[in-house]
């Protein structure tokens, strides 16, 4: 790929987080020859695309680089010849997720974006928009790559990677928070560290940490249990327990405090959604205010304030890909992909979040060897799962839908996976056409 | 092994079920040439011992047939030249099956004798000893095939496959007792139907149901929905949503509803724990009377009452696997066995409850391929949680305890798996000398 | 099944071994209510199936049983409403097969009728032929199971589980007459002795034999090596070495002698092409004879001259897998069913030979863990031979035919490989149309 | 490990190639601050070793580093404390070599060092001096890696990591051959390919070549066929059939050839046995040469006639080994490493050669997902070899000696098996104790 000028298509390009990639690409301007960033939105997002297109057209102006920023509801003019589709859409926008994270609440149990019912909810949206985005990249830009930010990653990069011939990686930006947090607590340079990470997305363990050589696993943990900062902006910061650390012998994720300290979480949950409102109420205020500091002519740079939306390192996250897969760099993220053997209980096409090899070739997996049974079988339970989540989703199966909230180690029995089903299938009607068309 | 007498050793022979295996053994006289049973129970048994030992004399002499019954507190003695050695013992009677009933509940879980935290609790106690008994058994009689009935029957059978070179086949009447309830719902005999059971423990599935060759799996979920008789003595009848089975699309077993009908179950336990006492404390009741009965120097036949106790087909279920292997049956029989490839993603030396043929051979697993989603995930988070306990249990570990408690799916989180695990160990002291060794 | 009557469909009907069959179906009366048998053969075996026809309603008419003989060239006729198809074909007749010994042997390498080069002409010729079939049965019988005994028998089962919908059982002589051999060493009832078997078609070991309980498969290996009786009709007895068999640990089957004897197999193959004829032509001098006796209006019984033909047992391992099917029998039986986990390391829709439980569900493997190295390359080897064979045969694929060869052990380099596969494709070009479709 | 400075000890210090090692050092002593070597060799080694030793430090003076040579028969000394300890040693010398080269040649056999039963017989010889060299290193250099490249690379690799706690990571010079010759056919530079490399040591594919973000493998293939230069100074140079790398889809090592053109290759090493002498017999008299080139004190270089030798980027593939460790690079490396899942039907255990990562934490294999039949069989095949060769060098086991012979798929049958076998113990017996212990 070496060598061609690139053009780059970002669909849901009317978001708050573009700016922020915007700025990733014009401090890369010397790495990465981009000549085209196409922003395509759906119609309701229309205001919102013309003040992040003026504002990045001010960036791109005042840095002096040669970058023709566009932007349309024309998908289809967006991805065609592109080499990057990036996709950072929201089925429903921030309304439907703040259902996601009440409707659970309702029945106790956690309210989450991405984990538990709250996630399930967002794939059924999800997925048959990714797969429908996926046929124009088919047909348009063929051998574009899609790096996949929207969530919940791995079940979307699941559904295209086994419905789809779209080449595509899913990324999160946790792995690079865990990475830049272990790296202040050890006070070593992040390049330095080595994390033998392997998962899914948004339950991902570091199995071991390497710091010269040397297994520093059993340090780290002892940090993360002496309180040092491990968390990230949309994820309350319930501390862990220093013997449960010691015992599960491997770094858990800012996440996992919803399957491990599931009591305390739910507690939390239902205070703030009681007083102050849900993290999506909270993020429906900060973007407001975030949009009006866009609309400013005079502001020409990412500003400060966007670092309180949660999204930490998702600029570098993603082009950091790009530039591994665009100068071969065959350099070391944490990203979603095939799992090809690398958990060795899992089946091949699951989608995991590991450790993985990044260059031309796109990315391939780390075998780290058979995971410890303190962790395979959470990581089991909730591929299942996954795995019944992306056949519910693509197919409208309510059967497979029960069978995928009944298997979800967050909620606690059939009778209230049935409900909180019941419950999402009718909130969320307009967005689950497929469901309706079953009869 | 064909033609030669048998030798049964009883470990746990003062049991109240022991008079039923006495019966099995009479009703086979002409197919197993039984010559002694030598029933061995603890000091602390000693009068139930005296008690069953009459009573089994005088049922083999009513019926006239030409065994030697012995008893006594010699374990050595029982177990040399025995040709079977049949478990069937409590470490700390039912007093100790009442305290693992009751803790969980003081924490809202589930407590129960063998699954959730009470299970643990169980196999804490009893992998030591019959690690100890296993000993014995190498020594005494090394070509002894050991029947384990003794709960929890899935770990402790693993137990003793990881950590001996006892020839062992892992018991239990759940599987039987779905095949007799199957049968009476299809209006069947039950050698016409066919069941692919594969699972663990008190969580098996029938994964296909087949009667003259025709699949009848969705036929059997109907009238399990419809309140088809589907449960066993000592398993509250809570109903079955026919929608759920209908999605699950495999028959669960009764002991499920733990898993998938939680809260029910729940509300059950602690109100049944309220007013009339736990299972164990209902049992004490039964038992006591049981044993009343036992002292009649009339009674020369098993009473009807014993049926009232739970441990329906217990005795057909063991005698008919010693009449399998003494007589190169091949037939099928579901037990517990080392994998081996059947449950392809579990290791090879994981023990499962899984429809077997039993010859001279011992149990050899079917392998019925992969199995769904729909059920995969909760086999491998709890044979995650099964292959800890074993660790902990057999090592006194501490963090493996936490580690087995916090992927029990029961148990909701790991600040509850903490609290229940030190109430546990600390209840439990004199039973639990491998914990108090490590220091 | 069990209570209806029964029409089976015999496909290739007009074979010498049909009177074998027909006698087994005769002395099965009592378990097997067979109404209607359908031979049925193409046109250019039409005076041989007259023949049979004839003799067989004799034999029917003779033993006093109410079975319809019919034979015809409508092979739709025969298969619809069949409960069990037979086939026993042989697609370009015994002349294919004095082809596939004799051009191997132009290249110094094995030539027979199931293994090395010869049986992948073979395959290349009959699968079409089957998956033709495959196609009436879908459409006319599709609960009918076809009984497969065409060879190479693994080859074509492989094919119709991996590219149809028919159930399907593969069947082979090779198994029983194993077992019959082996218990006659040990003078034991066959019933008394349990065999481990799993492997491919006509590369099958018994990897452990049980007598009472007892492993008794280092005395099997012993005798077998101080030349006791172990072979087959069709193959030469290559006396065996003991020091080998003693490190093999497991008993070959009689066709292993081609991939452990290579050299003295081949010279001994040569000298018999040379003088005498091969395997074929001299099974073609036989069968003239035998339809000579079949002719004769007084025989009324299957004569035993047909024993001289190779195929002892054929008809009670048929039989007898129908036997257990209709009465549910759950009976042991080696047959050839997909692998389903039973070889760990292969993939689940190999077809395997292995020890089998056979009832009203078909045939299902039993898991006996994982195989030693000593075997499991070979089985590998020529597991990636099959998959490859089936592919070329099903597409007429000319680079995955040179694959399989060059895969296939028996062939020793890829020049060998190219030179033989070209003179079978040529040889048998009017019995591949689709090879020549391809181009 | 970064910081610190190195000691690197040399296990064969006398080897003709150690002044390309040396030279290899001097040129990164910017990157890895070596600032002892010592080699070490065994008593009949001493003369070489003295005129390695003053070439090496005329190199090192030369080139104006501080780096201590030292020399000495003191492995102990040598090891203690280093780290990285390499190893080069032959046991036996060339004389071993060259019988492991004529000895199957009598059974027309192909004779080579690595593969085949020379390579057993090396292996034989090797593994129990390894494993002795390992309890040295894990007494006093227990943090130290060991870089093997003593031959047949898979297998000693294997039995190091199978029965010692020794660090090793397994390295071979032809993966580096590979990617510089297909590099020079591609016209492109080294570092802008990528290779899924994945097989065994001497038996590897590049399963697919990437450049520049295109899968290039057919083309590559295409090139070799048409003769582009693809081989090694020792190895013969025979053409490939372009048919055949269609039909493979994977780009075979020069070492295939023994397995696919195993005749041509036979023919050769015949003709080469008769004129001229095997490759070991070739070499006596190259490295007699070298030596005493090596003796001229005026040479303060490595001398250009090295490259004679064969052992082309053996310095660059190790010191970058070195490099990548000590300065956490995490780049890709073709090594020797266990499995751990990355070619899925192998054993964990089994060492496999893979693209890797390879920084601080050691080498991590890449998994790239099954691999096609069309090479998965003869992996298996080679492997269960290998498994079997461990075992016989291990524990001096006849048996499994016979079963690995077998096993190999140069050998023909089981009785030139044994034969080769019988000839291997007889001529190596000085070097074999382990099998006369046994008795």
């Amino acid at each position: 790929m070496s060598g061609k000028s690139l053009k780059l298509a970002i669909i849901g390009g009317g978001s708050s987080y573009t700016p922020e990639l915007i700025e990733g690409v014009i401090k890369r301007a010397d790495r990465l020859p981009v000549r085209e960033i196409h922003l395509v939105d759906v119609e309701h997002g229309q205001e919102k695309l013309d003040i992040i297109l003026a504002l990045s057209q001010r960036m791109v102006e005042k840095a002096g680089v040669d970058i023709a920023i566009k932007a349309s509801l024309d998908r289809k003019a967006a991805i065609k010849d592109a080499d990057f589709v990036m996709t950072q859409f929201r089925v429903g926008g921030l309304q439907a997720r703040a259902n996601d994270e009440r409707i659970p609440l309702k029945y106790d149990v956690i309210g989450q974006e991405t984990t538990g019912p709250g996630g399930f909810a967002k794939a059924l949206r999800t997925i048959p928009v990714i797969l429908d985005i996926c046929k124009d990249i088919e047909a348009l830009a063929p051998n574009a790559w899609m790096l996949n930010f929207t969530n919940p990653a791995g079940l979307v990069t699941e559904a295209v990677n086994k419905h789809t011939n779209v080449k595509t990686i899913g990324l999160c930006n946790v792995p690079v928070s865990m990475k830049m947090m272990i790296s202040e607590m050890m006070d070593c340079q992040p390049d330095e560290l080595s994390l033998e990470c392997a998962g899914l997305n948004h339950l991902l363990w570091a199995h071991r940490a390497w710091l010269n050589g040397e297994d520093i696993t059993a340090q780290v943990l002892e940090k993360v249990g002496d309180g040092a900062n491990y968390s990230m902006k949309n994820i309350h910061e319930e501390p862990w327990d220093p013997a449960f650390l010691r015992a599960l012998q491997a770094i858990p994720c800012p996440y996992h405090r919803y399957f491990y300290q599931t009591d305390a979480m739910l507690a939390e949950e239902k205070e703030t959604a009681a007083h102050g409102g849900t993290r999506a109420e909270q993020v429906m205020v900060t973007e407001k205010s975030l949009f009006e500091l866009y609309k400013d002519v005079n502001l020409k740079d990412k500003p400060e304030e966007l670092e309180q939306r949660g999204g930490a390192y998702y600029s570098d996250a993603s082009l950091n890909l790009v530039d591994a897969i665009y100068n071969n760099q065959n350099s070391l993220h944490v990203v979603n992909v095939p799992n090809n053997g690398a958990i060795p209980s899992l089946p091949d096409d699951a989608v995991i979040e590991c450790t993985s090899v990044v260059g031309s070739w796109g990315a391939k997996p780390i075998s780290f060897g058979k995971l410890s049974p303190a962790v395979i079988g959470l990581i089991q339970q909730v591929k299942a799962y996954e795995i019944l989540t992306v056949e519910a989703a693509v197919y409208g199966d309510y059967d497979k839908s029960l069978m995928a909230l009944t298997n979800n180690p967050l909620v606690p029995d059939i009778t209230r996976a049935k409900a909180i089903l019941d419950d999402i299938l009718k909130t969320n009607y307009d967005y689950l056409p497929q469901f309706s068309a079953q009869g």
